[in-house]
């Protein structure tokens, strides 16, 4: 029936303005069910369980057995962590594996059958399932007794697929491969001709004192290649070539060549072409957001068209208004955009939309949310406004910094007098008497503030949020120290009483106090310019953020299977993030004596390589080499320049913009990526759109 | 009369046609005295012992007091330096001093007296110049006894003021500083802010076992901005967080927040800014030198045009052709482009030659230099022509690269094999019977190709000068190891004869080989794309070396007095010009404690240090640190920085032609950092030409 058909068409209009406003693919069933189908699957509600399922199934590697995470890190402290009797993680995996074949089964229904077998990451996913299931089968079998557990290496992948951004992130990444491959080969060359090169040049001698470079670090090749690896990572740039250079000054001429060709031309060049390659990706990626949401807007108004017998002797297709807004009651979004919508739809002179009008009213979801604040309350008597002036006043704040910069400067102050005094000596009432007058200051000007600009106005200011919440903790802080350990007075050192001793109590109030000095990052405008450019970049790094922990994961616990004896390995990996940290690791797994007692004392990193050497064979100290200078290679080299390119990226288009745009006063942008490249971005024509909507798979349209 | 004014236009055209090859300002004067005088002084060998003088003066610094020029760089067994009495380098400085008097006289005298008060460079020349002769006689009248020279701090300048590409790039760093600073001062107040947390953070505690990192990195203030800012180095990455790490593992924290705040970001953000303001800055010096070219043969034509009694009617101004050839004969240049515009010259129809004529013909000097190789022999025996087909095919310079490949590998293979034997165990036969057969290989295949290709063509090739170069050392050096050791044969171990031993004349010659293993680069395209933009950075870099030089040489200087006991210094800081090696040093000077013995034998750069702090009070000590983080600054993270922006700039604008120009078989094109930007560079207007003209100080154009 025509009922029917009407309100089918009703909801496939209300699905692909969804699409379009999450810039999601249209390419899915569009019929009754399936539409129903697929406005329950994203909805908030399901894609929250799925999302809490990939999280629970990630963070169980911190509860199973080969893990360790507890308090120390020293291992003569350390309790032994809680170890799940056999059954319980599994049980939990079974879940959550539950929940995955119902969302790969909902996904795969949804594509339909012919566009399910063109997707490459539905069918990894289905296999990805049956191989984890198998081994969980092997591994309840086994009574969990088992060293080999595959399934753990696959659960990155579960993130990796829910992540449309990460998948096009790492399409992206795969097409610099083969040029990065290039540079890693050119690498491997210096590295290889360089070893041979020092092999003949630093050759035993018949003369024992004389060949000391060749006993430390070029005995045979794999420690030369070694060597020369380590001086590539800067590690052991010195040592290495101190023999040498004290046996005559021009070995080092060596040494140097090796370090400015491989570190400062290859290492750099591997910069330079990701850069390269990344400089559209922002751009690129944006633009085919963009398609997709003019995409969804053009697939409602075809449906919507086709809604009504319109004519038969008319030229262009028209959309009623009326069916717009009963769509428009239906679709999920943001509500200042619907508001907006509805608005400029009621004020419309005609009772019919085109094409063009169409897609035009939808533009108010590309446009910059613009944030107006609050107006300040209009006081009657001349004495508010006065003040109200004058604490209104942006001098007022350059006040408060200063007396924020002198706090700082007189804790700085007590700190560096009180450095080297004994705790026994310590007089904890200068730092007390301090804040006494500090905390109310700011206080003070809280309240003045909120005074002048009214509650509402106050709060509007992301900066204000953040002073008054510091200062309200402040405040707390200090009204619990007085009240346990009484006011302050010379010789204040009371005895411990409560959770926290007064000096705890007393640096944790100053620390808020140093981060509370953040404050005067917008007043200083080049500062303002690297902040909100970090932002952006954080924004725009959480899809290479997301695969750097697939990465690591999987490179964690292939360590804890591969170092059997090395129980801290997982949590000690963690601490790679920061990517030089690997450089010493590298140098440590190198070093093959293993001195376990002087060892023990010195250094943790090397406590536990140690222990793995003990632990097992040689064979596994040649795969931790591998195994690092693998994850050196990922970590360091790949991921460090991949965040360099980001970050040149996004800094030069911010610095380009800040010339062209002045500030203003009052009006603040909610800028997002979308927006940021507005200018440059190309609308799809309309000749693009109706060939890709004749494309999809499930929709037919009429004409 | 005519005919002096004649000779003087000539002369005056002659010159600034010079002066448009060397893209040299045409601001200096133009009567006939000092024409003679400017290009006398800028003659070759004017100009050579000119850079003689200067290279002169700065290498005193080797021979001077307190320096160390010897081979091994252990101070148990090296022989104390040369120390050269008072009054030698002393007179061959005033030499270096009299020729700088002229140089400056003269240039002060070429610019005329105007220009002279507004060039900044010239009175800091001439003001150098007087410090450095006040500093002389002081010296001398202590008999060379004083301590601080300062005419040694200012040497450097003479090397400054001498390039014009030097100065134009100071420039351009001086105008990025504004920004750069501001990165600095983010990263001071990043610092500051972190320190005062870590001091309130791992404060004393009341027991001692838990304030091991209060003990060894936060004591005082010093201390934990030191820790800290060797943390951003990298240096000291894990020791410093280990002791709060094996305490509560939550502590790696804070460490991870720092360095990803400053490592990641604020340092990555400096490259960042450097490469934004470094991008247009070769495609502007390579600008204002096509300006200089166009306005020096613009004055060429106008001056002229002014020869010969024009027709008082005429509307534009001409040149005729004699005169023309006049000065091209007077003019030095190089002889290809000299011979091109003669050519093209007599086939001219016309006597006259417009200004636009006049100019084009000159574009023959930005042409690329065509280099075509000579044709190979032309045989009559049927049997020579296949010979020549055969080995003139690129096939049979595959096979030479595989033979090469082939000997490479059995190198490596008997390096591998003999690497743990002992010396007297030791047999050369294999090598030498590898090389039996490579060398004579090596030799057919030179042979060979000359017979193919003929001798002329050959050479023409720069990768077969290479291969053929180093094919005669490799005969040369085989033929002398037969003629003294006889022929190879099973346990060939003669006794040590001659200059070389067997076994260093058998690794001389690997070295070689695997040298000349490098033959293959040409033949893989993506290695010779890296190489040739690695050779044109090379180019580029130029004048930023030269500034490294300048600042490096100030700094070693200064270090050299700051630090009177170190008289190894010198050298050594050339070392930091791997800009990696800093940091170990800078770790190395905060080091207080200084154990004498224990350093001496463990680590050179430490024993310097050690030294130091002997020889010296804390204070200098103290001077040492900012000493070092003044040259990390700069060197590493200013001077790396500036590197990679200029990297990613040539690799860039090389990658993307790459895509434009296809490859011509046999013709290399020269190129030069003008050509590669043709296609983008704007061609000056006549007008601005004009303007700049009617400016010049010295020149009375009639028109």
């Amino acid at each position: 029936g025509t009922e029917a058909d009407n309100d089918l068409y009703i909801n496939q209009a209300v699905v692909f303005i969804e699409d379009a406003i999450q810039y999601r693919s249209i390419n899915h069933r569009v019929d009754s069910k399936s539409l129903w189908l697929y406005r329950w699957y994203y909805s908030r509600t399901c894609q929250w369980i799925l999302s809490l399922t990939i999280t629970i199934i990630l963070a169980l590697a911190f509860t199973e057995k080969p893990s360790s995470l507890t308090v120390t890190s020293d291992v003569r402290y350390r309790l032994p962590a809680w170890n799940p009797p056999c059954g319980l993680t599994e049980s939990i995996e079974l879940l959550c594996f539950l929940v995955f074949m119902v969302d790969v089964s909902v996904k795969s229904y949804l594509v339909g059958w012919e566009e399910f077998w063109k997707n490459k990451w539905l069918m990894a996913y289905i296999l990805t399932l049956i191989v984890s299931l198998t081994d969980w089968i092997v591994s309840l079998s086994f009574f969990c007794a088992e060293d080999v557990r595959i399934r753990r290496i696959l659960r990155p992948f579960f993130l990796l697929q829910n992540s449309s951004m990460m998948k096009k992130t790492l399409k992206s990444i795969n097409s610099t491969l083969p040029e990065m491959a290039s540079v890693v080969l050119l690498l491997a060359v210096h590295l290889s001709l360089f070893t041979m090169f020092a092999m003949l040049l630093f050759a035993r001698t018949k003369d024992g004192q004389q060949d000391k470079e060749w006993v430390a670090y070029f005995r045979n090749l794999p420690d030369s290649l070694t060597s020369l690896l380590v001086l590539l990572t800067t590690a052991n740039n010195p040592d290495v070539m101190i023999p040498a250079y004290s046996k005559n000054r021009a070995y080092s001429i060596f040494f140097i060549l090796f370090t400015v060709l491989g570190n400062l031309f290859l290492m750099n060049l591997l910069t330079a072409i990701i850069y390269n390659q990344f400089r559209g990706y922002l751009l690129k990626s944006v633009q085919s957001s963009l398609f997709r949401r003019r995409l969804g807007i053009r697939a409602a108004f075809e449906v919507l068209s086709s809604l009504k017998e319109t004519p038969a002797n008319a030229q262009q297709s028209y959309v009623s208004v009326g069916a717009l807004l009963q769509v428009l009651q239906k679709v999920e979004m943001d509500s200042r955009c619907k508001q907006a919508i509805m608005r400029s739809l009621k004020t419309w002179s005609c009772d019919q939309l085109s094409a063009a009008q169409f897609q035009k009213l939808f533009e108010e979801l590309d446009k910059d949310a613009i944030k107006q604040h609050p107006p300040s309350p209009e006081y009657q008597s001349r004495f508010m406004q006065k003040m109200q002036f004058a604490f209104g006043h942006p001098y007022f704040g350059y006040l408060g910094n200063i007396v924020a910069l002198a706090n700082i400067v007189s804790i700085c102050v007590v700190l560096v007098m009180d450095a080297d005094k004994q705790p026994s000596e310590r007089d904890d009432f200068f730092l007390g008497a301090i804040n006494c007058f500090f905390i109310p200051y700011y206080l003070l000007e809280m309240l003045l503030k909120i005074l002048a600009m009214g509650l509402k106005r106050y709060l509007s200011y992301p900066s204000n949020r953040f002073d008054g919440l510091l200062t309200v903790i402040l405040l707390v802080l200090e009204i619990a120290t007085f009240a346990v350990y009484g006011f302050p007075h010379p010789g204040w050192r009371p005895e411990f009483m409560g959770l926290l001793s007064l000096w705890d109590m007393v640096r944790l109030v100053n620390m808020l106090i140093v981060f509370r000095f953040l404050r005067i990052i917008p007043n200083m405008k080049f500062m303002a310019l690297v902040v909100t450019t970090l932002l952006d970049l954080v924004k725009n790094l959480r899809a290479f953020a997301g695969i750097l922990v697939v990465v690591f994961y999987a490179f964690a616990i292939t360590g804890i299977m591969l170092f059997k004896g090395a129980v801290i390995i997982l949590i000690f990996i963690f601490l790679f993030q920061t990517s030089f940290y690997i450089k010493k690791v590298v140098v440590l797994s190198f070093k093959e004596k293993c001195d376990f007692m002087a060892a023990f004392g010195h250094f943790q990193a090397e406590v536990i390589y140690c222990l793995l050497c003990l632990l097992s064979v040689n064979l596994i100290c040649r795969w931790a080499k591998i195994y690092f200078v693998a994850w050196w290679l990922i970590s360091s080299v790949i991921w460090v320049n991949l965040f360099v390119a980001l970050l040149l990226e996004n800094f030069i288009h911010k610095w380009d913009r800040r010339c062209h745009r002045e500030p203003l006063s009052d009006i603040e942008y909610q800028r997002t990526v979308e927006l940021m490249f507005r200018d440059v971005l190309e609308e799809p024509t309309e000749e693009e759109l109706m060939e890709k909507l004749h494309q999809h798979p499930h929709l037919q349209l009429c004409r």
